[in-house]
């Protein structure tokens, strides 16, 4: 797995009414946080639990994404990758989804399929979740499903090009397969040419 | 398959000008209940022909949705699953998916593209139908293609999940992967844990 | 490959600040140009270049789609395909998606699923694309990547159902499975009933 410098940025969303009712202890989150550290090499700089409400859903995204995590010194830090857990089934009260939409300025649905055609081999269920996935200012948000399975096995499956992704959306690289360097700054520009976007 | 209980109800929408004029007879939606009968121990409680018009797909869809169908004695049961056929395609007058996703309160793309993923091992024509899938109240809707072999087959694709998927929209699971007892009840919610949504 | 009769229309359009700007040269609008006329038989009837802004891209699209390209004459000729390739990333200043989304009539994003399926097989950072694709008056739009190889495999991924998916747009095939013979003209309508749309 490729790493970047500085580490990938991380906050972790549980959206769950009894979790944040404390009936029940969240261990999607936690599970998460663990395999973005071991093995994105990334730094989780914020969690948070709310429950299946959208305007608590939207209030969490939309401030990490703009507002960014309190560094210390006085300093504020964005998630590069915001993650949330639950949510995304079905059930009356699962509404991250459309949440999560209402904030998206750019979406992305492509990267969770490609989450689904790799875990159908695992499980036809994956095709259950309606999870999105786009961005807010510079921060990548992905809707993981509420299980532990579910929600490892899906981010597990994209871990390999989550790296990329970021590094196109922190603006380090371009990927339209031409070749220059930027008058302003002299600064040559990485520019791959491997068929991806 | 699983059958559930009680069994589901589904409602069929025929969308095609020349069946609702009569210029030609359905055998798309006569196949499609057959299929939820014999395959997924379904009641059918409704079915209905439209032209391919916006205004009287939505308002077919709304009305099963949110009136129900008249079950005797003034009773009213409401479809789980409303299936459309016809009208997904690109011809200059194929809206059904326009006039879905305008009274759609929750998308679930994911439910086609899975059956998209098992038909194209048929055909990948299967990729030219442009149909929606998501909930209205507690119905969940799906747009099928007009064609006898491509409906049946779209349908035939995602028949093993759709009593999963029914039963989490009726509120009788729960997939978050988390165990408790509900205190309103003291009913022991089913939980799933098997990497679903 | 089944050709079209006429031809299958084409304008491309190159979405890239560098491009426009004259710091690069563009290889890959000649490049789907060159596939287009090869392989689909295709007459390229305009291109163009535009900056990566929103307001350009929905411009060029809008202005093909509804006015067309002056044919000699005086007559005007639509594009039955336009062509985008570029912005489809996740580069802060990637837009290409969003603009085509906001002048499309009727979305068909599965169209691009199946261009993604294919490519997977030469690198799965064909799911970093984040194209749209869809109809604005008899067009298709079809948003690719900037790069020469993402474009030209994802363009190839697809090049097998154009034609057919074209020609339901024009409206000379029906897809609904129905025989009939059309009443006012007595023209026979051609049907399929190969399991697609």
């Amino acid at each position: 797995m490729d790493r970047l410098s500085p580490p990938i940025t991380v906050t972790v969303l549980t959206v769950s009414d009894r979790c944040s009712r404390g009936e029940t202890t969240d261990t999607s989150g936690p599970g998460l946080q663990d395999i973005c550290r071991d093995q994105l090499g990334a730094t989780v700089i914020g969690t948070r639990c709310v429950p299946d409400e959208p305007a608590d859903i939207t209030e969490a995204i939309r401030n990490w994404a703009l507002q960014g995590v309190c560094g210390g010194q006085h300093a504020r830090v964005k998630p590069d990758l915001i993650i949330t857990t639950g949510g995304t089934g079905l059930a009356p009260r699962d509404v991250t989804p459309e949440a999560t939409a209402s904030v998206l300025e750019r979406r992305h649905p492509a990267l969770l399929e490609l989450a689904r055609l790799r875990c159908y081999q695992i499980t036809p269920r994956t095709f259950l979740s309606r999870g999105e996935c786009g961005t807010l200012a510079r921060s990548l948000i992905i809707n993981l499903p509420g299980s532990v399975r579910g929600s490892s096995e899906t981010l597990g499956a994209i871990l390999d090009i989550l790296p990329h992704a970021i590094e196109t959306l922190r603006g380090d690289v371009q990927d339209d397969g031409r070749t220059d360097v930027t008058p302003t700054t002299g600064r040559v520009i990485q520019h791959h040419d491997k068929g991806g976007a």
